[in-house]
């Protein structure tokens, strides 16, 4: 059995999505069970509505929720009962075993960074993301790559991107079953002294460590998914990941106004429906599970604002096999072992 | 009367598709007239097979040329007169207003760098892309925006991101005919305070400053084309580039698996032909015309490696354009007025 504390307020649909999802999960033959926390009255009486395994659930009362446009640090100070808050202190006193929020990234980074330790030799949490890619990953073919940190630091130093190498390295190896999984940096270039001071430091640390390194890659890699794990700092991952979802909105905006504009088009992309449908599926990473927060020494991750019931049901489930396959002592075992490199 | 020097030999496809896009020019009433600089013979071989205007070509000739995978700096140094040498040369000494190459970027920026001044206040040049996007720019509805630096600096200071909002105005404002070019930083939210402590402060001195500065964008807003001309250090800006054209490639290597999947698909996309050719016409940005060097005392405009003859021919009218237009004057403008505020 797998204990994952919900953020039940948290993302841009509210409390419906979050309770409606751990609900789905509960009704499925799985050993997870979620700890709901919130506003009781309203997840019981959404509860009330719909169908789920009263043995799955438990609710935990919070006051209070950080709304998308606060400021994380202002919001956790005038509410030190927020939901997202309470839910990480469930984690941190062990009554749950993985945090899962569709909320506030900030705030759920700055909860988890309080109330969890860092994994020694990691300087720095990051947020990983995956995201569609048009070659396939590992034995189950997974349809995406990793990619870190895209967001949670600004600066990063090298030793940051080889600890980042090694959590997502961790991480991609338990989600997607690969042995060793293809680890490279963004750069401006694939050799060996492109990039700035710190990607070519990191680049050195890396080819003498144990991991699967292949190297720099360059923006074309992204979208082809030539590696498992693509390594950047922050701001840079932010931005790329950021592009790779407006690219994916103007896609669907150009197919949309063509299908209006021409009977012929419109039958066109009728006939690709199937063909379509599996394009939004391969881009709509919303529906991946959700981003880890990885460094830390509890399991964390952050669901999409946006993401439906499906969607914070499969960062549950993603959050449980984090726990059953042990990304934590992975993650510190691959610390030891490019330590010892 | 504009006469542009053009680096004949440059390009992943050689000599042929420069003499052919110089010479479909030559054949339209333009006022522009076109040294070709490389291997006369094999130049002359080539005019001998195709059709074009003999008054508005000439040939200098040059020795040797710089291959792609070679150190532009050892190249150079190794054969002081090859294509681009030479033809760096022309515009130096005046015998030719502005310099087209296809070949070598770094070798183009080197001979460039080398050959030609920097404007007033300007300590570095920039490298700008037009790339395609949602939105239309200017009064000619132009389906591009233009981003820079993508690749010429590696570490940008505030003032030297600030001199490439500039450079990048004017270009905008000549080539698409904006009056004033909307400009943004790319960082990793709208807010001021987002970002580098470089992107922080140049965004602080462009908010004061006379351009028509709309603040920061994300990654989103590069594929909608939420403003003219996008501002950013050279390494993020061109692992941005090189990742649109890798989403460009994927989308097609999709819709050709798709195609061979299913007959339907394969009708489906037939009924799509204008429509995709539409789009494909729209993500092909290296029939634009090429990317500018920006902040030279000389117009040089990079075509594209992989450029055929009609994307030479247009490089070739982007480059006669710019002298017309007097970009050199405007940048110097621009920073006289941006200095001054």
């Amino acid at each position: 059995m797998v204990t994952v504390a919900l953020d039940a307020m948290g993302g841009d649909r509210g409390l419906e999505v979050n309770v409606d999802g751990a609900a789905m999960l509960s009704r499925e033959d799985t050993d997870i069970h979620v700890v709901l926390v919130g506003d009781v009255s309203r997840i019981s009486e959404r509860l009330e509505a719909i169908a789920y395994d009263p043995q799955r659930l438990t609710l935990v009362a919070a006051q209070g929720c950080v709304a998308m446009d606060e400021r994380p640090g202002e919001a956790l100070e005038r509410m030190p009962e927020c939901s997202i808050a309470r839910a990480a202190e469930l984690v941190a006193t062990g009554q749950a075993q993985a945090l899962v929020s569709a909320g506030h990234t900030g705030a759920t980074i700055l909860a988890a960074s309080r109330r969890f330790g860092r994994l020694p030799g990691i300087r720095r949490a990051a947020l990983a993301a995956v995201y569609p890619t048009e070659r396939r990953h590992g034995p189950h073919k997974d349809p995406f790559a990793l990619m870190l940190d895209v967001g949670a630091t600004l600066d990063a130093t090298a030793a940051d991107l080889v600890s980042f190498a090694v959590m997502g390295s961790a991480y991609s190896s338990i989600i997607s079953s690969i042995e060793a999984p293809r680890v490279a940096l963004l750069s401006n270039g694939t050799e060996a002294n492109k990039g700035t001071a710190t990607i070519v430091e990191a680049h050195r640390r890396l080819l003498e460590g144990p991991l699967n390194f292949e190297g720099n890659i360059e923006g074309l890699d992204i979208p082809r998914g030539t590696v498992d794990v693509v390594v950047c700092e922050g701001f840079l991952g932010n931005v790329v990941l950021k592009m790779l979802e407006g690219v994916s909105e103007v896609v669907r905006d150009v197919a949309r106004q063509a299908s209006g504009r021409k009977l012929q088009w419109r039958v066109g992309l009728a006939m690709l429906g199937g063909g379509l449908r599996e394009l939004r599926r391969m881009t709509d990473w919303k529906s991946y599970g959700g981003a880890p927060l990885l460094g830390l020494d509890q399991v964390v991750i952050k669901a999409h604002g946006r993401s439906e019931a499906r969607a914070i049901r499969n960062a549950l489930k993603v959050a449980a096999k984090a726990v059953r396959r042990d990304l934590i002592g992975r993650t510190q075992a691959g610390m030891q072992e490019i330590g010892d490199a």
